[in-house]
């Protein structure tokens, strides 16, 4: 198959690195700023390159790794280009807003939303890795009339390309789920580090600061619109995790023990066992 | 000289063995339940096991690795055992309520509060590594009659050890860092896996999820007595942590975007110039 790679920032070079490496597919590469295209097919990450409008109708499978805001537009506006049931995918954190946009029965090509699960505290071609998605989840949300062959194909690929799992699932579960294993994560690293005590941890820090505001290390940009088209699912995420930081702060004033011990209970037990 | 560390849990024996791989003075060691002494005998993590009460004349520097609440009691009662002008110090997460209760200037040794920053989410003499505080913290929080030659025999110790970094301050400011670089991470990790989508986060779990949620592995038996004789300061990074989450809740609510931005590039750039 040829397969193509629409932005070759960290997502987009990874997963074309991902190809070249797990499977024999051709892999063709476009960037909006044409040295990173040219130096990707210097690396090796990329077979070939060339104007959009040339190699959008070439590809079998496209990958479109923008921001969540500009895929739809991007797709839209080069619907005519896409090769007949051939299948466009993308690659950003939320599905909801985006599969809604692109609930189109009359394409002749099948759009099918796509989250390859991996992210790295910078960005850009020059951080991706061929490695970046060992042990990651490939997820997608097919439409209900979505056939089942263009889903498996999607599924396959991600299977060949070396993903650990993969999760056929609806936009709206992935959205609920995505705010809170990766979106409340990032908020709550943010909030973390605005402590007014952070500028003074040297000295007094070990592995639970470094863990938990690893993830602080943030794209204001791209997560800014995550979080704004993900709201309501990610608002709930805030308001469980706040009531349960409340529980904590009430059992600390009120010398509660039993309390404060019943929920670190709780916590340590349900890490125990869902890992 | 005789270094002896009574309680050999994960801390305990784990100082014992830093101080067998990278000292050559004598480890002493001492725990409650006689097995595990007679163990880290056989195992070479100590030199010599015995009754507490042989033991602690010997020793010219020694480490108490109990439970917070247990320590003071542990040295009150066995005062007059003591070498005379020897140091006596432990290994607890915080470190004003201790030094307090034995801040006796009559003593005829010398007590230091110490904290040797490092844990991992499992506990015992089996967990323990002789490699637990490489690039840790020493933390020693002497009284300002203690004579420095004491402090810096102990600060000298760590260094022989191999910790990163040593510093000295009051209990006072240790227990405020430690209350937010340790404790409140320790409570948002937990409050975190509390939310009611935590047990299906397989498949769509990445780094974020692993490393936030990491210390909710956590001890409750121990951990509710060193959040409660924190009450104060650990109180207080909750409400900050709270007051921070809410201003990104009222930001997604308003779809207030340039707030939200602000809030992120402000939490990366301190993440980014802090570490």
């Amino acid at each position: 198959m040829n397969i193509l790679i629409v932005g070759l920032g960290l997502i987009g070079a990874s997963l074309a690195k991902t190809l070249k490496k797990n499977t024999s597919h051709r892999v063709l590469g476009w960037n909006r700023t044409e040295s990173v295209s040219r130096r990707a097919v210097d690396d090796g990450v990329i077979d070939e390159t060339g104007n959009i409008e040339d190699l959008i109708p070439k590809a079998d499978i496209t990958f479109i790794n923008f921001y969540p805001d500009a895929i739809a537009p991007f797709i839209l506006e080069h619907q005519a280009l896409f090769k007949e049931n051939s299948i466009v995918t993308d690659s950003c954190g939320i599905k909801t807003k985006l599969c809604k946009e692109l609930d189109k029965r009359d394409f002749h090509f099948y759009f099918v939303g796509a989250h390859p699960m991996a992210g790295r505290e910078v960005s850009g071609y020059d951080n991706s890795l061929a490695t970046l998605f060992d042990n990651a989840s490939f997820i997608c949300t097919p439409y209900d009339y979505t056939p089942k062959y263009i889903t498996d194909a999607l599924v396959g690929l991600a299977q060949e390309m070396g993903f650990a799992r993969t999760v056929v699932t609806t936009p709206e579960h992935h959205d609920e789920m995505i705010a809170f294993t990766s979106q409340i994560a990032h908020v709550l690293a943010c909030s973390y580090v605005l402590s007014p005590l952070a500028p003074y941890h040297a000295g007094y820090s070990a592995g639970s600061y470094r863990d938990v505001s690893r993830v602080a290390r943030i794209n204001a940009d791209m997560w800014t619109q995550l979080f704004i088209d993900n709201g309501e699912p990610l608002v709930r995420e805030i308001d469980d995790l706040v009531s349960n930081l409340m529980k904590f702060k009430y059992a600390i004033v009120n010398g509660d023990e039993n309390q404060l011990h019943d929920l670190m209970e709780k916590g340590n037990k349900i890490k125990e066992e869902i890992g």
